[in-house]
C-alpha cells in the first residue's frame, strides 16, 4: 500500500475506539434505564462539551466556541485558506432520550480525525468538527437553534434570547457552563458539510440496509384543529340532536391517517394531540382540540394535503353542525441535500460495499437548516425497532463503524485528501 | 261547582306562586351568570332545606327527617293507616348548576299541597313532599344515594360513609348542617311515587310536546377503553409502519356513533372523555384511553350494543395492530314505571289538555330507584334548547305550571281525592 491513492481507499475509522467513546461519553447523564438525559446547557452539557474538547486536542485540534455555543476543533488542512468541512451533529438529549441521537455524529466525525491522523492523510481543506447548541428544542425552544442560528435562519439575538420555563435564556446559559464563546456565529464560507446520525425510524432495518443515503428533508405542516358543538347530557340527548365535537374530530383523524397513507411511501400524516372538552364520561363533547402534522419531501404534495384536509374538515363540520376552526401553526419546506455530497455518500458506501439505499429524513437535523446555504449531506444507519428520543434506543458495534467509514470517506471526498509521505 | 267531583276536576295549581317561590329559591347560591350552585350537604344546601321546610310547615305539613337527611313533609290524609303518597325530587345542585333541575319538582310537589289546601280537597292517602339528598353526586359519589338507600339499592351504612374529596362523610356532613334525622331510612310502605323534572333534553321541545309522560328510564352501560400500539416519530415512521393508538381509537368513536344512530331513537352512543398518550404533536400516540357508555330501555338492545362494541374493538384493534382492553365498569338496568302511574299521568295530561308525548328519561333520578320497590312515574317539562346542568338551563312559566298541574292531578288519582265540605 505504498501507492498514497490505495492508502486512501483503504482507510477504516476503528470501529472499537468509536465505540468506546461512545460508551464512555454516555455515562455523563446515564439514566437507570440505559438512556441519557443531558438537556441542552445544564452541568451534564458542559461535562459532556468538556470531555469532546479534551478529545478533540488530544487529537491535535484546535477548538473555537461560537456565540451561540456551537463548538468547531478543527483539523487543520493543507490549504490555510480554503473553506472547512463541516462535519457533527450535537450532544444534548431529550429529557428520556438516547445514547446515539446526535452524539454518535459527533463522536463519528471526531473518529474520522482520529483516523486520518493514525493513517497520516492530509487534506486540502480543514475539517470542523462541530457541536451545534440545542438541537431537541427540549429545554429552549425552537430546536436546532445553534445550527439556525449559524445559517441565518435566525438572527442571533433571537437565537441568545429564546427561554426555558424558568425564564432562563440561551445567553445566560451559556454564561452559566463557560461555553459564551467570542466568535461571529456564521457568516464564514464553508466547503461542505456531512452529518452522521440514526435513522430514528424502522426503514433502514426492514429493508436490510445498513446505509441510508439521505437525498433531504421532509417539509412540513403544522395545524391546530378546534371543533365546536354543544355540550349536552348522554342521556338525554338523542343521536339525531347532537352536535358532538368528538365524533367530528373522530372522523377528521381517520381522514388524516387515511391521507397519510395515500401519499406513501414518503406521507407522514399524524393526529398527535386531542383534548376533548369538558371531558366527562357522560356529556357529550361540545368541544375537541386536536394538532394534524403533514411531512412530505415535495412541497406540492404538502399544498395538496393541505387543500384536502381544509375540504375534509369543512365538510365533516358541515355534516355534523359543527363550527371548525383550522389554522396552520408552522411550516418548514421541504430541504434537498446538495448533488455532490449525496454522491460523495453513495459512493463511499458503494466503495465500502455497505448495503445502502436512498432515504428521506422525516425528522428535522441541523442539516437541513446547513442545506439551504452549503452543500450539505447526511448518512443515516439504522436504529433497532427505529426507536429514538427513549432510553432504550440502540445501535449495533458494526452499525456504527459502517457509518463512520462512510462519513470518513465522504469527507476525504470533498476536503481532498492526500497521504503525507 | 258545588259537585266535589267537578271541583277536583277544575282544580288548578298557582303558576304565579310556584314561580314565585322557584325564583326565591333560586336566590340559594346564586351565580352571576343566573344560575345556581348549591352542592349537597353545604351550608347553601342547609339554608334551601331550611326555606322548603318553613314553606312546608307554613302550609300546614309535619316535617320528618330520616337518618340520610331525606326529607318528608306530610299532608295527612283522611285514613292515618293509608300508605303515603310520595311526590318529590331533590334541592341540590351541580357545581354550576341550573335553577330548575331537582328542585321544580321539590316545590312543584309543594305548590300541590297548597293548592289541595286552598281547594279545601282532602286525600285518603297522606302525601309526603320530600326532598332526596345528594341526587346530583357531584359532591359526593354515588348519585342518588338518598333515595337509593331509601329503596334498598345501597345499604345505609354504605350511604353514611361516602366520602367527598375533602374527606367528609355524608354522615358528617349531615351532622354538620343539622340535618342528621332520627327516622328509620326505607322500609315503609308506600302507595305511589311521582317526581316531576325537567327533560333536560331537547325532545319536547322540538316536537311541540308540553308534558313528556315517563314510561321508563333508560338502561345504562359503561364502558373504559385502552388502546396499545407504539409511541413513534411522526417524522420518520411511514404510516404502514405505525401502530397509532388514537388512530385506531377515532374508528371506535365513529363507530360507537354509528352504533347509537342504528338504535334510533332510543339509543345513545357517547365517548365523553379521551386522553391520548404521550399526547405530544409529532409522536405518535403509542396508548389511548376512552370511555364509552350506551343507553336504551331494552335490556336487550344494550346487550347487543355490548356485543356489537367488542366485535368491533377486537376487529379495530387487530386491523390497526393495537392491543385492546375494554372494560365494562358500571351498569344500569332500565327500569319500566308502574302501568297505573303512567296511566295517571297520560289521564292527568289529557284532561288538563296539553299537548303530552311519551318519553323514556335519558337521565338517571330518584324516581328511578323507586320504581324498583314501589309503582312510580314521573312528569318532564321541556328545558329551552335541551340545556340542564348549565348555568342557562331555562324553563318558562307555563310549561312550570302545566307540570305542577299534571302532578296535582295524577297524586289526587293516586292518592284518592276528596272535598272537604
Amino acid at each position: 500500500m505504498s501507492n498514497p491513492k490505495d492508502v486512501i481507499a483503504a482507510a477504516r475509522v476503528d470501529g472499537t475506539r468509536l465505540w468506546a467513546s461512545l460508551e464512555q461519553m454516555a455515562q455523563i447523564g446515564a439514566t437507570d434505564k440505559g438512556g441519557v438525559s443531558r438537556l441542552a446547557l445544564t452541568e451534564l452539557d458542559r461535562a459532556s462539551r468538556d470531555l469532546f474538547v479534551s478529545w478533540a486536542r488530544e487529537a491535535g485540534c484546535t477548538v473555537r466556541i461560537d456565540r451561540m455555543g456551537n463548538i468547531f476543533a478543527r483539523r487543520a488542512g493543507r490549504n490555510p485558506a480554503a473553506a472547512p468541512v463541516l462535519t457533527g451533529s450535537h450532544a444534548d438529549t431529550q429529557p428520556k432520550g438516547g445514547r446515539y441521537d446526535g452524539i454518535y455524529g459527533v463522536l463519528g466525525a471526531l473518529e474520522v480525525v482520529r483516523t486520518l491522523n493514525d493513517a497520516n492523510i492530509s487534506t486540502e481543506h480543514p475539517i470542523d468538527v462541530v457541536v451545534w447548541t440545542n438541537e431537541e428544542g427540549s429545554r429552549f425552544a425552537p430546536a436546532m437553534i445553534g445550527s439556525g442560528v449559524f445559517s441565518g435562519a435566525y438572527p442571533l439575538e433571537y437565537g441568545l434570547s429564546r427561554a426555558d420555563s424558568a425564564g432562563t435564556t440561551i445567553e445566560q446559559a451559556l454564561e452559566g457552563i463557560d461555553y459564551d464563546g467570542a466568535e461571529a456565529v456564521g457568516g464564514i464560507d464553508v466547503h461542505a458539510v456531512y452529518e452522521l446520525h440514526i435513522e430514528q425510524g424502522a426503514i433502514l432495518e426492514r429493508s436490510g440496509h445498513t446505509i441510508g443515503v439521505v437525498t433531504g428533508g421532509q417539509g412540513q405542516r403544522w395545524y391546530e384543529l378546534t371543533l365546536n358543538g354543544t355540550n349536552a347530557h348522554a342521556g338525554t340527548t338523542p343521536m339525531d340532536l347532537r352536535r358532538d365535537a368528538l365524533a367530528g374530530a373522530a372522523r377528521v383523524i381517520t381522514f388524516v391517517e387515511e391521507l397519510g397513507r395515500r401519499y406513501a411511501p414518503h406521507g407522514r400524516a399524524t393526529v398527535g394531540m386531542i383534548e376533548a372538552r369538558p371531558n366527562s364520561r357522560n356529556t357529550v363533547p361540545g368541544e375537541c382540540f386536536f394538532t394534524v402534522e403533514f411531512r412530505h419531501p415535495d412541497a406540492n404534495v404538502l399544498a395538496e394535503m393541505d387543500a384536502a384536509l381544509r375540504d375534509e374538515v369543512a365538510s365533516i363540520a358541515q355534516r355534523a353542525g359543527l363550527t371548525s376552526q383550522l389554522a396552520q401553526i408552522f411550516e418548514y419546506a421541504p430541504v434537498d441535500f446538495a448533488a455532490e455530497c449525496i454522491g460523495a455518500v453513495r459512493s463511499a458506501a458503494n466503495a465500502l460495499d455497505y448495503p445502502h439505499a436512498d432515504i428521506v429524513s422525516g425528522a428535522g437535523h441541523d442539516a437541513c437548516h446547513l442545506a439551504r446555504v452549503v452543500p450539505t449531506g447526511m448518512i443515516f444507519v439504522p436504529c433497532i425497532d427505529g426507536i429514538s428520543h427513549n432510553e432504550a434506543e440502540a445501535i449495533t458495534q458494526k452499525w456504527a463503524e459502517a457509518g463512520a467509514n462512510v462519513l470518513l470517506h465522504a469527507v476525504m471526498h470533498s476536503a481532498g485528501a492526500s497521504r503525507v509521505v
